[in-house]
């Protein structure tokens, strides 16, 4: 959920400066077409740790603006006046009308977050209050705002920083209390409570744009192109709102993603490799037979560019565990039985009873892959598939499965040349179509989906684990020693719970 | 919710023997067409009380369908296969595919209900999973299948006899276990659990079918008209299927409804009138100074047929309140401010502080009535109303609020005397109008629009009172006594759980 957001993004001051006008201009432009149109309100919720930059970001869009057509409403602590009504009151009252922009400084989330992390609202009531959240939203999408809700994300380093940067500024120190400074102690209580909401409250209506916040320039311009973005799209959209799906949010404004930070050139040399292989392996091995894991099951799902050694890597994995106890599930084009179901059923079918492992070669995130990329299902189907994917996972892990997910990734050049390594061993030569070829020239789509998938989809119950593959030694390391990791901290942590249990 | 469930429907015998041939040939037909259309598959839920012909339907529905392509699965204890997989997996795996029919005889409902009553799944718990259910089935929609939930229903008297009659007949004796009678005894925890479940679960994509159980007739031609209703009209439909609600269900299959079953010639003489009123009023106006009202509010809903005494209704209410403590609120066109937001906003703005009262002449059901009938808004906007409003109440109800709904009914005939005395009497006559006239003749549409309201909005925390209002004075009595007791009741719940929380 916030790998996208711990990347160091920076815009440097040139680009700023060049960008910024044309920005400017345009988002006026597009505030005065809102107004024309007059159909639909737009409500922008600015959420986020604290020194995150909310406050920065809301001044920006209001010196880019119309500030005339801009209502903020910050809440606090209620008035007299709303302590005395239903909860959502004071947000009814604030609502913006149809071509207007509302921005929610804290929001209808900063309540049941900050009230759950104090220990004052269980995990149930949480979902509870969520619940209620996506309902209330739909309500809004249906009735025809666009909502835009921004989570303004720093690593626990980061918000020190920024902290640290606020209060020697004179002009801005008096912002820096002992509060912020006590948040810093609860930061890793925040992401997880932060993390569980907005894997609950993710829908295809009204999905989380996550920001980082340490740049200032970088936020500003990112908040300012996700709006115009989205206004303009929606502005240009005829069609009657009659599903409520939001479109994809793009927000990229430099080259950093999560795949183009990592680092391939990372290698293993072959005794090195020999030895982590038999370590990790051997680990293995013994994880899967321990008692605990009779009560688990273990999932591990693998996608990755075309070539970048999924088989391999998959064999090094099985080598470690009993043929019994484990299956590969090779995802190759439905089935007709498959296809006449939704298109999660034929997942379900493999998933395995306690104490056995499935391996999936190619998974359920087809449909936000190449189903996206190629057209082979309508947009509002692939934006919904990502939450209906959380669910999924959340179901799985939920009932004692451990989900392990990973991406292999491998640069266009060494994509390449084992391409044409494997036009020339005969052996290889049926792993390498026409279609491979082909899926090559939509690499930048593919590029954009898989960043969105890591972004939307890699949750604390089942994360992404992205890996370096242009050496298949470090790749193969990395997969196995990732999953000994997951496993070890999954009976252990079972083990901490029960006896945390007991002790009660 | 359970209204018309209770009513005690029945179809004799010979309109059994005519409808039956015709119900059957057609529903074979149809499920033709369905194989042959093989677009989308049918996801039939049968629930609802113990012995309330779950079995039954269930056979007569193979009896008159082709059953090569139905499915039954009923799910009692899991297996082991089950056991050992997460709880959702058998569920996957009985889904019918596109073009069969799948009847689920338990459902992914059963359980959570039943640990629930059994008080191994806390309240939160149970409104996580059937927020987990609907994610699922608004996916199942999504994914194009037709799904329909009936719920049998029997008043705990109509039960007790059901069980007797099954007991007393040799060939269905064995079904009556000891479990059976246990089950009676716990009816009013069921049904409470059941009205709970069944608001969280009425979604626009999967609304519930509540469907009286006590007559055999009745209840299979009504499931099988809903079926094939409800077959016809998806096959019917070319529109692509990217809006998930699902039309609405008829299943009037005799003259008996909320409304037919009042009895309008109730009637209070002046003498007795008199005195009930008084002893309301005194009784009314002492309950809003009690000082536990001063952690409540009061939201009273005016609802009715056109010239059924709303007016006069209010009046007689607000005479037992101080004027600073309570507002009218008339609800007319909206303003062009209203317009410019989602439409229950209207309403959110004139909700009451503790301690006082807002008493709504014609209120947010607007949208379900008039604008319905009168198509001011689009279908899939008003099926999904219901549930918004609920949400709406439930919000309400759980900051303390007490909502009381009141619908007005007058008979034709009586409507008919009003509106001519109105137009001979000078100062009533701004009150009939043009378009008084004009709705007397959707009078039909009107009815079935009421019908359908109290059906899917009245729920335990703010239920519907129907009032016969062909005698104002008797109408007038039923209201003050009907807020009177719901206020004795909200104030002394209060009282008893705060001192049962103390005793904790």
């Amino acid at each position: 959920m916030f790998e996208s957001a711990e990347l160091g993004h920076k815009i440097d001051k040139e680009t700023f400066r060049q960008e910024e006008p044309k920005l400017r201009a345009a988002l006026l432009d597009t505030q005065f077409d809102l107004r024309e149109n007059g159909k639909f309100p737009v409500v922008i919720l600015v959420s986020g740790v604290d020194g995150s930059g909310k406050g920065e970001t809301i001044n920006v869009l209001y010196e880019w603006m119309d500030p005339r057509y801009l209502s903020t409403l910050a809440f606090s602590a209620p008035t007299d006046e709303e302590r005395e009504r239903p909860y959502m009151w004071r947000y009814w009252r604030a609502l913006p009308p149809k071509g207007r922009i509302g921005i929610f400084a804290g929001s209808w989330y900063s309540n049941p977050i900050a009230e759950h992390i104090q220990g004052n609202l269980a995990k149930g009531d949480l979902d509870q209050r969520m619940d209620q959240i996506n309902r209330f939203e739909a309500m809004l999408v249906n009735e025809g705002a666009l909502v835009l809700k921004f989570w303004f994300h720093l690593s626990k380093d980061g918000q020190r920083q920024r902290l640290k940067a606020i209060e020697k500024d004179p002009r801005t120190a008096w912002r820096v209390t002992k509060e912020s400074w006590a948040r810093l102690k609860t930061y890793d209580k925040l992401q997880e409570a932060a993390g569980h909401v907005l894997r609950m409250t993710n829908t295809p209506w009204a999905p989380w744009i996550v920001v980082e916040g340490t740049d200032d320039r970088y936020r500003s311009l990112t908040v300012g192109k996700v709006v115009l973005d989205a206004l303009q799209k929606r502005l240009a959209d005829t069609r009657e709102q009659n599903y409520p799906v939001a479109p994809p949010m793009t927000h990229k404004i430099d080259t950093l993603d999560v795949l183009t930070a990592l680092d391939l050139t990372q290698q293993l040399e072959k005794k090195a490799y020999e030895a982590q292989l038999a370590k990790w392996q051997g680990r293995l091995s013994e994880l899967v037979r321990y008692p605990e894991f009779k009560k688990h099951s273990l999932i591990i799902a693998f996608e990755g560019s075309d070539a970048a050694g999924k088989g391999g890597s998959i064999r090094r994995v099985t080598a470690a565990i009993d043929a019994r106890q484990y299956q590969i599930v090779p995802v190759a084009a439905p089935t007709e039985e498959e296809r006449a179901q939704p298109y999660l059923w034929r997942f379900w079918r493999h998933i395995p009873r306690v104490g056995r492992v499935s391996i999936f070669d190619r998974t359920w995130y087809g449909r936000v892959l190449v189903e996206r990329v190629e057209g082979f299902c309508a947009e509002a189907d692939w934006l919904r598939a990502y939450s209906e994917i959380n669910d999924f996972e959340h179901e799985l892990h939920k009932d004692g499965a451990i989900v392990i997910k990973f991406w292999l990734q491998i640069s266009d050049k060494e994509q390449l040349r084992r391409f044409k390594e494997r036009e020339k061993i005969e052996f290889k030569r049926f792993k390498i179509t026409e279609e491979d070829w082909r899926n090559r020239d939509k690499s930048a789509a593919y590029h954009a989906a898989v960043c969105d998938m890591v972004d939307r989809t890699s949750t604390s119950t089942a994360p992404w684990t992205l890996v370096e593959a242009n050496d298949k030694s470090f790749a193969r390391v990395k997969i196995l020693r990732t999953i000994c990791e997951r496993l070890e901290k999954a009976l252990n942590t079972e083990k901490s719970a029960a006896k945390s249990n007991k002790d009660k």
